[in-house]
């Protein structure tokens, strides 16, 4: 189909959704994509644009024409042209906005006024708001008679003569409801207004936790300014677990498979620093013990498993800890109750395996001493790997430093130097 | 609070949120949870319930008084308690599903009948739907004659004579239209139907690749049986990223903060146990060159910093290739350039980092020949954790095992095995 035969390229791609296409965008090689762009363009749809990951999106818009880029532009809501230019240098942005027409450029300009990640920058600036003493005659015959309602919406939002948004009516009651019935009589129960400065995974955890479908947003002085839906807070939590999940694997956030080698490489190098860092750190400690080493060769041989041992235990930890922190489910209040329990649970799997592992090793080498020390060290390894992945992740938390993002490198100098301190340390003492 | 007052406490959680009295009844420890419960019921709502975790709603529901517990389920709509009852033993279900009215009561068993994590136990059974050649006006005089529209819709769906889904048209749309409009005039563009055996991963896949609202839910017939809406999509999404978050670091992902002791140790041991395999399988490619450390304490020193590097870009890569398959952005198309970048990375990155550490390893034992060992075998080690990181995942996903569950112990096993093996074999090959 690359072959350049755009009509029927046109045709096929008629029925795919701007996701899908985004998404083949994204999985084809840089000169295909730059092909197929070119070809396609006059059917090229600004939603594709938004779909599109950041790195592939400068490369569409580079490949796009000037016109069919604004008008691409032009199609697309308020909210979805901010999350566009946000990330854009003046220049490129200059160029979009300059697409757009003048009440948009404004809508456009204002949300870009709002903090990144806030709600400002994710609502949508259309909303349909109603008096207070309005009926559902009085809402049905303003929308329709409204020409531009929002493209979704799943509210009218009461509000008083200040623009103070006090509650919201859901279409299905209104609907529902004959044409005299006050639309305060039709009020939820369940009603959340969002600063417009609060940040987006604060508003995404509001929308999870109590199952909202649309919240309307105030400036400083309480007045409605725009709302957001739960469309834009399912984005937002994907974000947020993406960026976790890649944290604590320590890959940039922003990593993607269309990543270039280079980038990719650079992405990961940090981390892979600070690991070198901690590793040499750890093999400083075994160096401490190299007369002891040279006596007993079997040491070197089972070091690493009390060390991976010790890792892995502080692994699920930190990650339980990282978890229940963004979910909030950790808290000051359950912080200590929480950090004994992590430990009992760490000195119940360091006996386990402490005594496995002593057993292993006392047929292995045949000597039974060793066999203590190896069972002991595990112990004090996994009490060890369980306070840092629990504690750790609490202390980054109340700094204000994402614990997803710093703990690993912590943890793992702890289970290393603790693992290998304990178990050549006992080693030396004990057998020699 | 907690010492006995009821009226106080009643006043107290009064305007709280069932998600976050929840939350509070998680965090306190067994004991106050009981009192609490106990000096609550009479205000005990269903909704409080369908918050709980698991482990800690079998033990609410077991200090609630039978009455207490049958008038909060029937408040329920039929969903929630298909959440509630599907992983309770016979006996308590018997139980719960007896105080139901026989409409729910069908209606439950009936979404019980579909496999488990499937859409149709995710649905809700109560649709709007109106025949292709209503107007506006027949929809909204319909609405307005139901007694029992749903607590929260968005879409009427139009149905054939056949009750076959053909278009979905949002409320927003019908309300802002004259009453003469055909319904069949503001059908949406976008529009899937779901089939209540898919998968609910598939289903939450679909709500947040296609911005989708709610969508309809048919049987093997294609005839409309619920319909799914994106709050529920957003839940799935949510417990799905756990899953994967969990998984990967090992954990058994129904652990909480709330798990006893016990639990917790026993959720950790598998994956520990496997992690003590692998290492003891490392061990044995030390043990092999036993006789080498003997001559030359510096290679036990220096052998955790290779498996360590190893296992971090091991770790990087797999955490990758998971999302981007959970994603579905990694697909048999791109799967070949994929594995190419990959490899090229850990190469990159093998080179930049061999080379660092060969300078510390000159540096520190001053013996070039080792030095140059340590940083081949690094770049080897950082080559073969790019591609065990990309590869076993890949292949996990086409035997249709979770490649977050199982990867993590292969792609270890393979940088320690790699690690130790290409280091102390250079060492043995070139320095002795």
């Amino acid at each position: 189909v690359e072959a350049g035969d755009r009509a029927q390229l046109t045709e096929w791609m008629e029925p795919l959704h701007p996701a899908d296409i985004a998404d083949l965008l994204e999985q084809i090689s840089a000169s295909d994509r730059r092909r197929l762009v070119q070809l396609y363009d006059r059917e090229f749809d600004g939603d594709i644009l938004s779909e599109l990951d950041e790195s592939i999106r400068e490369e569409v818009i580079a490949a796009l024409h000037p016109e069919i880029l604004a008008d691409a532009v032009r199609d697309l809501d308020s909210d979805d042209v901010v999350d566009l230019v946000e990330d854009m240098d003046a220049p490129q942005q200059a160029v979009i906005l300059g697409a757009l027409e003048d009440a948009d450029r404004v809508a456009v300009q204002q949300a870009l006024s709002y903090p990144e990640y806030s709600a400002g920058r994710l609502m949508q600036r259309e909303t349909i708001a109603a008096p207070e003493h309005w009926t559902v005659g009085d809402a049905i015959d303003f929308m329709r008679n409204s020409t531009e309602l929002p493209e979704q919406f799943y509210h009218v939002i009461l509000v008083d003569p200040r623009m103070h948004p006090v509650g919201n009516v859901t279409l299905g009651k209104i609907m529902a409801a004959y044409r005299a019935t006050p639309l305060r009589d039709l009020v939820e129960d369940m009603f959340q207004v969002i600063p417009a400065t609060q940040d987006e995974a604060d508003v995404a955890y509001a929308f999870n936790q109590y199952h909202l479908i649309s919240a309307p947003v105030v400036d400083d002085e309480g007045r409605l300014v725009g709302v957001i839906t739960i469309d834009d807070a399912m984005s937002v939590l994907d974000e947020e677990h993406e960026e976790d999940i890649m944290r604590l694997a320590g890959v940039h956030e922003e990593s993607s498979l269309s990543d270039t080698i280079f980038e990719a490489a650079k992405g990961r190098a940090l981390w892979l620093f600070v690991n070198l860092l901690t590793a040499i750190l750890a093999s400083l400690v075994i160096d401490m013990f190299a007369e002891t080493i040279n006596q007993m060769v079997a040491l070197a041989v089972l070091m690493p498993i009390v060390a991976s041992m010790g890792g892995n235990a502080g692994t699920q930890t930190m990650t339980v800890a990282v978890r229940a922190l963004a979910t909030r489910d950790l808290t000051a209040q359950n912080a200590m109750r929480v950090v004994v329990r992590e430990m009992s649970v760490g000195a119940l799997n360091g006996l386990v395996f402490g005594l496995l592992m002593a057993l292993v090793a006392g047929f292995w080498f045949g000597v039974p001493m060793l066999a203590a020390v190896i069972g002991l060290a595990m112990l004090l390894t996994q009490i060890s790997a369980a306070l840092g992945g629990i504690v750790i992740p609490m202390f980054l938390d109340r700094m204000k430093i994402d614990p997803a993002l710093a703990s690993g490198p912590f943890v793992t100098t702890i289970t290393d130097v603790v693992g290998f301190f304990a178990f050549l340390g006992l080693a030396s003492w004990i057998l020699l």
